[in-house]
């Protein structure tokens, strides 16, 4: 991954992400790690997919291949 | 995969995780390996993608492209 | 990439491009990063897949296989 | 893969294993063989998707990519 | 790429070149450059799947593993 | 691929093998020659997808990532 | 790709090969070139998915992903 990418999701570690996933909604998590595929560690990990049944999932690891965006804590909106 | 990544895998060796699969509900099983893949070995894995009729599968290699997420043990509550 | 995609690119940083996703309309950003697998990193992005209901998204990683085309600014006609 | 998974499927060379595969049911078979894209080469395979119907299928050369889980031989419960 | 398809490319820079995309229709556009993943950069790019409502796209960069056919200048006929 | 999956490919040569393909049914030919990528060449190539319509195609290159299974000659029983 | 592979599709160069493609039916044209992802360069190409309408292509590159099968000049029956 370019510096750039590398660079803000470093940023990130210890704080709130928002990931976007293909077909199957959102999570919402603490970064507490990531690699070059961009799989990533989440920790107190939700599924917020569905506004009004938030579904805590505890920690978790993502497989990168899932993901369509990846958004930095403090800046995305509420959803 | 990131040190961090492997860090987790590592500590749940022996222990029960639970995995969500791309289209095929999901996992539980005593994590016995992993490789770089996210290809997983699990033993006393069961099926449990429909809580009321749980499917023991014994032990299994996961093919990593299969999967959506990793829950290391203790980490995630009740389906 | 080639010189030529990496050299676009690069003379968009820090300008507005348009991106067209793979199933899911469209999303506008002004350009941090990029890499060679055309992961893009967009900062006060915008999903206009609704041009009746855009959504802000703020800053984001965006994975590049989920990507058609990238337009860089100031080459692309209003939606 | 890792020595975890390797040495597993080593293991189970000359016994019967049995296989998922994505959207295709299941195959079971005598495992002589592996490679590290899990392609898995299987004597006397028997398509056992549909439990009233088993079809043999005599020898075959499994492509990994289709596989979901590889069971190793007398963990698997009768289907 | 092999030399020739490198070659034919090569003679196409400069020149109008028509893209066959999966499930998406065509583009068209001057062929500004490319890479060995089939990544095309397109100049004054136009969607022409709809001949009776083609939409101009400016200039973009199209990621290789969405197309199907790339046809060079003077070499296809009028859709 | 292993020295197992290899070897069976290597004694099949100039026999006839059976391919079943992802969602398209399944070919016969005789075996000439195979590569890493499981991409296979065929000749006298068969179409028996409809055991009532079998469609002769001569000799084929077969792309490795079409496959399902491979049956070396011999080995498969009537279909 | 193996030396059987590369070599029928050298001996093909100049003359007519044909390609079944995923979905997409199949394209008939002069080959002209091709690479070890089987990308392949056709000349006077045809889609020939439908008999009763053929549509001319005129030169093309055609990706190798989208292929299912490729036959060689002489080898294959009329459609």
């Amino acid at each position: 991954m370019s510096d750039k990418v590398i660079d803000i999701l470093e940023k990130s570690l210890g704080k709130t992400a928002l990931v976007r996933l293909k077909n199957r909604g959102s999570l919402r998590g603490r970064l507490e790690g990531f690699d070059e595929h961009l799989n990533l560690v989440l920790r107190d990990a939700e599924n917020i997919s569905d506004a009004r049944n938030v579904k805590k999932l505890g920690s978790i690891i993502l497989r990168g291949d899932n993901i369509v965006t990846v958004s930095p804590p403090k800046s995305y909106p509420l959803v």
